[in-house]
């Protein structure tokens, strides 16, 4: 398995129709960027997906109700603050900061997606905010997005972006995509923040359904500590500016484009995963032989956030009891004298033992910046796969 | 809150009718004690719960079948190798301890009970426990117990043991109990390893059903890193030495023996968790207001096994908003609007919001060695209760 962790900062290109800037509104102390707008030249038809977590930050809310117009023109957004855990007052700042930036935008409110991402139980300072948004509404440019992917970053280490480049109706289509987070990421429904924005038109409908598809496969199978957070979300804009007769299933494009969005996607998790905080490998867990499909991720899933299964990587040991225990205790059916377990190309376990290979040659696997462990329960026709990453002690660094 | 973390060991003391031995059998290289032995003069009536992952240890399996007897003379143990995943060589290595401490005791191999805690995986040496058991038989003393404790250690700092003394029948009984467990440690129905004897006579099924109540409030209530090992095993041996009418429900004594039975597992579980794999800290997070104590026990694991949440607590951080996106995530109802979090006698968190504690107010509570986080979710009257511990750095390398 190999994965690309860092984006090549000269293929990041915004589609037609869309401007962003990034800047520095004074939100954190260390005076980094942490304010990104990104507009639509044109009322472009809006996707979203949010976090399933009970807790959720009132921009979350505010996206939520916003997106039931399915229009949107800008998303602003901060980072250093949440703005979850913050009751009325929270849901009155987030709502100050859509009115602001639609004013200024002189569009609707409405049209206005907000997201924040930092620490929880903070107010957001709203003079900080009010003073950051007058600045970034007017430097909004086609290039700005390289400032807009830095300034949507925490404990991110390099900004997260994917343009790809496809043809619709013959003519020119850009799918380009960016994201942030590191800590805090077992998403349920969005990972922490995603914009994906196209200039392919495309049916509001066939939109959301061709977005939560690409989100299942992608910002849905990472993990990196199990802790899903409060604000995750994914947004996407289609503005329409390439021309094409507007996408929905029944377009002989259909598939093309709803590939590059589930590309662009698939490339912004693995480079959230490949930048898990502290973390230094990315491994993929595929279950197969489960009783069925749910109960592949559970055992999956149990085996991606096991701590001792996750620190035995650092020093890349190839400590497959540990894995079988994690299967064992999972909710997932398994018995331990049918399950086999291949690190990357070689037999580790076979029948719930030691498969013979030798400690050096699996040892070799782990020591790899990518590997697979593939697990086959044999119980069933169950299927899943879920990327985590290794547990070191830089990742209790951070989050002390 | 405060708990004693330590096992002073002048208070160690076998009920009368015990003996034990603990030696360095050659297993673990380093030469430390790695093999124990229990043994009562008499046949002792019989209690055990075991872990309940489905991938369980050969030595687990053997117990199961040897306690449906409900009598036992042995616990032969060993430490370095788990004996889990290791197929029929591994039940057939079980078994073989058993059988060869059941002959040069000279007594039934279905009354010897073997436990073994360590790497899973690997086949047990039977060579070396052959001969560590031809060393270990005759070795037994009633002092004895003093290597005993520290012959089933594994990344245990210190031993862990507690003795109390009661009375029934106006005869003087003793209650005794070791444990070894720092890592891998949520347990289901028993922790890593746990002996508790006592020379009281009790029934058959009034001391089952008395463990199950003490490990339920106990063992179960711990949880280091989540992970739940292939190996937890209780086992409870009453010997009747003390000369009592034999205890029951019905006997006026039952509940001074029920107590001292279930303060022995408290306190074991305690030191268990207060060396916890790289651990300076012991965290009871109470919930209560849950829908009802199944929901309770969940929002509260969720909380006690954050990643987030327990590397806060290393450098003291009163990080209330990681506790309340754990509780958001939990498969727990949870209205944020109604959480209030109590961090020991400071209030942290009213209606899901900072509650205007100062920061450092809260900072000095998380300093403590020992604090409670009290969590009310004002939803219905479930309860309940865990124990958990930070991640330091210290673990990640402990398990690398």
């Amino acid at each position: 398995m190999h994965i690309e962790k860092t984006s090549d900062p000269k293929t990041l290109q915004l589609p037609a129709g869309f401007r962003a800037a990034g800047i520095s509104a004074g939100i954190k102390k260390s005076g980094v960027k942490d304010m990104a707008l990104i507009v639509s030249d044109v009322e472009a038809v809006m996707a979203g997906t949010f976090t399933t977590n009970q807790v959720c930050a009132a921009p979350v809310k505010l996206c939520r109700k916003h997106l039931e117009g399915r229009k949107g023109r800008a998303i602003i957004v901060n980072s250093g603050v949440a703005n979850a855990c913050t009751g009325p007052e929270g849901m009155k700042a987030a709502q100050d900061m859509a009115a602001q930036t639609a004013s200024l935008l002189n569009v609707p409110e409405t049209q206005v997606f907000v997201c924040s991402t930092g620490t929880i139980g903070k107010q957001l300072p709203m003079d900080v905010i009010g003073s950051g948004i007058q600045k970034i509404v007017p430097a909004v440019t086609v290039e700005g997005v390289h400032d807009a992917v830095e300034a949507i970053m925490t404990t991110d280490t390099r900004p997260k972006h994917c343009t790809l480049r496809i043809e619709v109706d013959g003519k020119p289509v850009t799918v380009m995509g960016m994201a942030k987070g590191a800590g805090m990421i077992e998403p349920g429904m969005a990972t922490m923040l995603s914009f994906i924005l196209t200039d392919a038109a495309v049916e509001a409908d066939a939109l959301q359904a061709c977005l939560l598809a690409a989100v299942k496969k992608s910002f849905n199978l990472v993990s990196v500590d199990g802790d899903r957070s409060t604000n995750d979300t994914v947004l996407c804009m289609a503005g329409g500016a390439a021309g094409n007769k507007p996408l929905s299933p029944a377009h002989r494009d259909w598939k093309v484009f709803s590939d590059a969005l589930y590309r662009v996607a698939f490339d912004l998790a693995m480079k959230i995963i490949g930048d898990g905080e502290g973390a230094r490998k990315v491994v993929r867990i595929e279950v197969k032989g489960a009783l069925n499909d749910a109960e592949a991720d559970i055992a999956a899933r149990a085996v991606a956030n096991s701590m001792l299964v996750k620190t035995s990587w650092v020093k890349d040991s190839p400590n497959w009891g540990r894995v079988m225990d994690a299967l064992g205790y999972s909710r997932a059916k398994v018995d331990e004298t049918l399950v086999d377990i291949d690190y990357d190309e070689h037999p580790a376990v076979r029948g719930g033992m030691a498969s013979g290979s030798s400690v050096a040659e699996l040892k070799k696997i782990v020591a790899r910046e990518c590997f697979v462990i593939k697990i086959d329960l044999h119980l069933g026709n169950g299927r899943a796969e879920v990327y985590s990453c290794d547990c070191t002690e830089e990742y209790v660094r951070i989050n002390w």
